[in-house]
């Protein structure tokens, strides 16, 4: 009989994360579907043993190298020049959200998103104990700019998560919207902070999916001093097990949150291994380029099938309606098919894989909806 | 002109961390001198380039086979069998830390210790905005026993942080001491948990230093539900490079720990490596056991100059006192050796370096003290 002192607050809760079930066909975490390339893997071996020659050694705290090379990786994909010290990073880019509200929110603050949305934001609120607002979007999961400008005003959020494109939906967000939360924010900073803004971040974990002419918030970075947008090597540079996300954000935002990271939080390997991936952008990118025509068949497919999509800037599909979606994810998942029971009640939600596995997906789902 | 939420609590602080000067000497943060062996490079390497196959997949969650290596080396050292269920890891031990309190501390919680210890600890109360009671060690850098009830009783902390050996005092607790402290935290966890137990963490970073015949705390976690012992890899495993710490406690401890981690937040190669270098546990203890001779050493050549030091069972001495410990850190600099000046006014704190790296100290010690 054990005793210790759990946290009420935390009463009833399960540790977060998909089910990890040993499957032929995985499209349930949108995960990149092509393991590194050879020559990546070499460089990152090679960068790695490098940096274990001096492993009895702290690494460098602020990680200068590996900042200089995302701000010149983000100059390339995104066309933005950020000085290094705008550029943050972490173990994933969910710990760079915990580090934006440990610095930003907290006890008496306010987070504000839009549902359906990442399931994981409700949990940075819980566990930095601030208060969540989720605020719904609209049918088609766009934003609903009449309504925000006054919910903004009456919540008066510390920090407003925004994921462009959208998890589950895939929903990238136009200039526009982009700018109307970014100027509804302009003074409508957390009560103990009057006359500031609230910090929006823009979560592009998925932004090198997004279709021809929708844009980065990146570009937005130079107009507004209240911006953050994050990224993650997770998907486009298929590195979900690095685990490395960064922030591009105004040099003050990225100071504050120096003060609340833990000392030496990336590791000489993480850092080494991240830089190594980097030096592949190129032939990255290019994979990237053939993921999304891949999607874009998925979404010509599934309507073929006369199956509802949202419009997708991501590497994954949300689709249906389907009556009873359970029954349709349990075939699948009996012919070895493992996707995501997730989002809006009757809508399922698929990873963009391999020209062979989205083909295995589309013979398991027409049986299925037999 | 940025108007962003800076949280007022954050005001004034500075980001946490030791000067990281390029000197030829520095024995300023407790790292092991001597770099992994070309045999422990090779096997990182090797473990990073086979976990990079498939890189493009998150990586374990749970990471059990890490934790039953973590098992296997803890049942080695300290001769205590612990399931891997009983075992948590984290990027350096701070992360453990913080999950801890994440956990069990936060608002309207206390986190209590004694001064002077690790100043982190006081980071970690404040991140987490937990109530933080540092209380004095005796003036022998010992525990206070007959003050700790008392005190225990009234601030009825949810978590009490030892650290053992102290830092930067050097000082370990006896099996007597870290019993009384147990004892008197049954029942006295917060008022919002009325009956539970305060949660004892004992912070074993240096735990392998110890001198024969101190005690692990690991050997009392049979004893007691209201332990948690942690350790890490940066120091006897000469890795702080690779930020991995890690804890032994009961199950339902660990389990909390689960909720308020973020998920993946291991990453496939940090597992890999740590891996990988446990696997050289046997090099590594031999290692440490001339370091800890080197470390008698130190203290026999300090005393002999006149100096005081605290008890040791550390890799680094604290010794004084000097009347301006500046002008002697400042001495050693010009020199090119980096040491600490922290710890009580008066005292300094070195490092246990090489061979070399001591005999370098100590003459430009020699040479700082006429």
């Amino acid at each position: 009989m054990v005793s210790i002192p759990f946290r009420p607050a935390l009463a009833g809760f399960e540790p977060y994360g998909a089910p990890q079930l040993d499957v032929p066909v995985t499209l349930n975490v949108n995960e990149n579907p092509y393991p590194p390339s050879p020559a990546m893997i070499a460089d990152i071996a090679e960068a790695v043993a490098e940096a274990a020659t001096n492993l009895n050694r702290y690494p460098d705290r602020d990680f200068l190298a590996l900042r200089e090379d995302l701000a010149r990786y983000v100059a390339g994909e995104a066309g933005v020049a950020l000085r290094p010290e705008q550029i943050w990073a972490a173990n994933g880019s969910n710990e760079v959200m915990l580090h934006l509200l440990l610095a930003f929110a907290g006890p008496g603050r306010s987070v504000m998103s839009f549902a359906p949305t990442y399931s994981m934001y409700s949990e940075y609120a819980r566990d930095t104990n601030s208060t969540w607002h989720e605020l719904p979007r609209r049918a088609d999961f766009s934003l609903d700019l009449d309504a925000i400008p006054g919910d903004i005003a009456k919540i008066r959020p510390a920090v407003i998560l925004l994921a462009s494109p959208n998890n589950p939906t895939g929903t990238a967000l136009r200039e526009a919207e982009l700018r109307t939360v970014l100027e509804a924010a302009r003074g409508q900073g957390p009560e103990d902070a009057p006359g500031t803004d609230a910090l929006v971040v823009v979560d592009e974990a998925y932004g090198e999916f997004r279709r021809e002419g929708v844009p980065s918030a990146f570009e937005l970075l130079s107009d507004y001093d209240n911006l953050a947008v994050s990224r993650t090597m997770s998907k486009a540079f298929g590195a979900a097990g690095l685990r490395l996300g960064y922030l591009g954000a105004a040099r003050d935002v990225i100071d504050q949150l120096r003060i609340v990271r833990l000392p030496y939080h990336l590791s000489a390997i993480t850092q080494a291994a991240a830089r190594a991936a980097l030096r592949h952008a190129d032939s990255q990118l290019s994979q990237v380029a053939g993921l999304r025509r891949s999607r874009d068949s998925m979404v010509e497919r599934l309507n073929s099938l006369g199956l509802a999509t949202a419009p997708t800037d991501a590497n994954f599909v949300m689709f249906g309606t389907f009556p009873d979606r359970h029954a349709i994810f349990a075939h699948l998942l009996r012919r070895g098919i493992l996707i995501r029971e997730v989002g809006p009640e009757g809508w399922l939600r698929v990873s963009v894989g391999t020209p062979e596995e989205n083909d295995a997906f589309f013979s398991a789902l027409e049986e299925g909806m037999e």
